[in-house]
């Protein structure tokens, strides 16, 4: 096995996309190149071939490609004015390469560099390996062929991109390949169609979910859970509009920070109505129905919000990021005194919500404060950010809450705990967060009367439970790959009769079991047992239950469970001991 | 006591008109008059006077008419050329008088009729009573002074406008001015105010309501039953957006019959828009999903869904009417085969829905149908309409199901069951429809393919549960006059205790009960028992338990229920017994 090599991995990736284009151009002699940087996991070469390339003749490129590494060319460096190497790829006729050094030559570069290997030269920069064999000769794979403009703008040539993908070893890209077939599985978009959870539509708009039935009740179940956890943690429900005159927004100060993300406005009676990016204004308009006293604080409101944001329409991406969605949103109203121990109810109850859900290992959390450096960019008062980090943080700390600091990434008017959690391919999202808020009370003018008659202002805390519920939904799916806990799951438990004879049976069975409220599907169709099997497997189904001569003469059912944990007997199980254990592991 | 007047009440009304313009001039001779109709339970006339008019004037004015009534004056009929009636008013100074006379004349009026009754002439086309003896002396009263508009024209003079009742007797004036004055108690906008049900803010903008903390528990508590009720018959529940492209409200039709009603429209990347004023396009576009087979039906989807009205500012009124509401919303797609079960159980599900919100003696059902002599408003299909009319008349005939008939009152597309209830003045609201549709069906192209392997087109039902969250809130505060029952009283039971000493007890009261799910209160301000307990029935909070002495060495509860049924016992409640009852009122 070869040394480990001493490139950085973006050297080796780089190399060999020369080695591809290289290798192209010995199989298809008429291609013309275009560019070929080296990117995440590997590397790219654009092409621009009179053929259609396909998977047979990826595999006969890297045929050519490992036969060059093998033979082991030096990298050669050659530098060029630009006007030989202007002739010089005049002369091999590669149009687009001509179109990067002129481009050059207008920004007045003199002097080029080239590449030489084997008889392949590139124009490039480098750096490279200083010669072929150095490159992992079964590190590295081409992966796939797709469509690319010229310069990435589609009023140009499209061109062949062939993906490569490099690492060190074999072993290492094998496991990338592995993990990527996992999360390929595990894709909330592919799992959401496949499981029938949610539904886009062009003619209703793009970024703008339709929940199906089944999706409908893990949203049900989420949202129930999530005002529940609220109840007990002291909140108040309230409602309110997911539209608003533009003087909230206004005050606010969201149409003049915001304003890029807001939709357009809608024009009502000759005034301007948003859809609201964010509910803040709203709770806080409602706060102010009454006058407000220090005996009415802490106030603490939690809503389901209705949240419309403008996404570009690349920048959708299924229910992570969508154009209209809902937040399990909430904002307290607190005296200064009240702030730390508020808050850290909030931190402990969010850390309730994520374990309930399962993720209590999975997400992280970070602190985002100012940069003392760069404090132009936030709201100017020393002293309210000095107050509120160092409160964020002794709160955090008394808790023992575990947590990374990160500067630079608190929002404009205050410091906040981000809810951090990594999706299937490895991206780190912000989930939801927590902040602490001097500057909307004030811009609002909220004021309450303290005991002894003076008017002072309260603190805001903005607070998510468990973030959005499309965003965190996503979440799950990817997590559980699909197969929810029982309490979410849209099916809980499916009964399957061995035959024609026992379905009676099991149609009165099913009533049993929807009469103590469990989600239960008859699967009786037409096809064997095994098929049916099958196929309440692929559902994801957390538990079935089969009934044949055996368990009707005996009154009891025979249970398979999805998964790895095995919760539930799987024989001669009692129908009433069946119901009890799926009642408790629900409530759980 | 007089005789039963046999002229019909409005010209009574009418004829008082005059008294009360006759004596205005008596009393303050420089009034200019304006114009002064019957109405609705008595009369008004416009006036401009140099004085602001008080109810010290109306009692005085009252005064004069009564004598004009006790002196029986002829009303006597007197024709006049427009001319020289026009010169009489110039005389007089009567310059609206003159305007009127002016009109008249413009549009060629060659003869006018004028009234007198003692000195008083009035321009007026009559019919009058023979004398002002007729008049009922205690029948009527001045209500209360307005401002008016000339013409109703805010460009034009303001003129004072006094109100008056008339009715045959003193006893049915005094029935209307006692249940004017309940109703007046029971308005939703009034008790949604006191209670702090919901909020109204201007910076949100009009129409656009904010539920409180108590008005949330009710709407949620709606919204539970709802979703109940919809299970048990065998509904999906969605979710869907509550905004969508023009390209669905294109094909359903609306933007070509109902574009009035809806918001301008929102541009994002060059697409227009539409904050949705209906649902059914989003459930058909969900459905329309993947293949429809006909095992598939019926698809029955329940969405408690967004609708964005746009109301004129004049039009607003309440919860009743508004920007933006909540229907309890579904759409049914079924075979033909399915349609008459499937709208007996829509209106079996309705029945129940009103019974358990105590509503089934008040609202009242219409079938409301085509005018078969004005076909061209509705859309034209013979065939279609007969059948469906016919069907849901069968439907209804074979439920025993009470309903009126009415014609010309069906939807554009089909013919409709309106459930309709009064409000606390008399006025009778559409709460809500079931509808069955064949268009919508036809405009998207929905097919399923049945038995045979043929593509079939299913049939709509549009249908809501309760209709919108806000109109039924605003209809159940009016029914209760507040007081709800138990299971939507935001604060079910308050515990008080009879002074400090009993705090304690009736703080760890408060927690046993409300781990029970019971919503409680606890009063324990600083004020007397009598001044809570009057507090706490203002509130309308359904049972109060007292604690002092007796209650808590006995481990008892003194209760006192609001209102006139008295389900719990009074005194020498265990808690156990209390709480157990309670939980099953609640339930009920």
């Amino acid at each position: 096995m070869k040394e480990i090599s001493s490139y950085p991995i973006e050297t080796l990736r780089h190399s060999c996309a020369h080695l591809l284009a290289s290798a192209v151009l010995k199989l298809f002699p008429e291609t013309k190149l275009g560019m070929g940087p080296s990117i995440e996991n590997g590397f790219y070469y654009d092409f621009h071939c009179k053929q259609s390339l396909s998977t047979q003749d990826l595999k006969k490129i890297e045929k050519v490609m490992r036969k060059s590494i093998q033979e082991n060319h030096p990298f050669t460096k050659i530098i060029l004015s630009t006007n030989s190497a202007l002739e010089k790829y005049t002369l091999f006729d590669q149009p687009y390469k001509r179109e990067i050094l002129k481009d050059l030559q207008e920004k007045g570069t003199q002097e080029v560099s080239l590449y030489q290997t084997g008889e392949f030269v590139d124009l490039c920069s480098g750096p490279h390996v200083d010669s072929s064999g150095e490159i992992p000769l079964y590190g590295f794979a081409l992966d796939r062929i797709a469509g690319a403009y010229w310069k990435g703008d589609s009023t140009q040539d499209q061109l062949q991109r062939i993906y490569g993908l490099l690492f060190l070893t074999k072993e290492e890209l094998q496991d990338y390949l592995i993990s990527r077939q996992e999360a390929k599985k595990r894709d909330h978009k592919k799992l959401g169609k496949e499981l029938d959870l949610f539904y886009f539509d062009d003619a209703v708009g793009k970024g703008l979910p339709l929940w199906t039935p089944k999706g409908t009740i893990i949203k049900h179940e989420l949202s129930e859970y999530v005002r529940t956890l609220e109840k007990k943690y002291g909140y108040d429900h309230v409602e309110t509009p997911f539209i608003g005159n533009e003087k909230l927004y206004k005050i606010s100060g969201h149409l003049d920070h915001y304003k890029d993300n807001m939709y357009a406005p809608i024009d009502m009676d000759g005034e301007k109505f948003y859809l609201r990016p964010m509910a803040c204004p709203h709770h806080i308009r409602l706060l102010q129905r009454k006058p407000l006293s220090y005996k009415d604080l802490p106030v603490r409101y939690a809503e389901i919000a209705d949240y419309s944001r403008f996404e570009k329409s690349g920048e959708l991406m299924g229910m992570i990021r969508l154009r209209k969605f809902q937040l399990t949103d909430g904002h307290l109203f607190v005296t200064p005194e009240q702030l730390k121990e508020e808050f850290k109810d909030v931190c402990t109850m969010i850390g309730e919500g994520m374990k309930k859900l399962g993720l209590e290992n999975v997400v992280s959390y970070r602190f985002s404060k100012r940069d003392p450096k760069n404090k132009e960019k936030y709201y100017p008062d020393d002293t309210l950010w000095n107050t509120a980090e160092n409160l964020m943080k002794e709160a955090l700390d008394e808790m023992d809450f575990e947590y990374k600091e990160a500067e630079d990434e608190a929002a404009f008017y205050g410091p906040k705990l981000d809810v951090q959690g990594k999706n299937v391919n490895g991206k780190e999202d912000t989930l939801f967060t927590a902040q602490i808020d001097f500057l909307l009370p004030e811009k609002f003018n909220i004021l309450y009367t303290d005991k002894d008659g003076t008017q002072k202002r309260p603190v805001m805390i903005h607070r998510s439970t468990i973030g959005s519920l499309e965003r965190i939904f996503a979440f799950l799916i990817e997590h559980y790959a699909g197969a929810f806990p029982l309490w979410l799951a849209p099916v809980q438990i499916a009964l399957l009769p061995v035959s024609e004879k026992f379905r009676d049976e099991a149609i009165s069975l099913k009533k049993m079991f929807e009469k103590e409220n469990i989600r239960v599907h008859l699967c009786d169709d037409d096809i064997s047992l095994g098929k049916r099997i099958h196929e309440m497997e692929k559902q994801k189904i957390p538990l079935l239950a089969i009934l044949g001569e055996k368990e009707v003469s005996s009154q009891t059912l025979t249970l398979r469970e999805i998964g790895e944990k095995k919760i539930f007997q799987r024989e001669n199980v009692s129908i009433k001991e069946c119901l009890e254990q799926l009642k408790k592991e629900i409530q759980k």
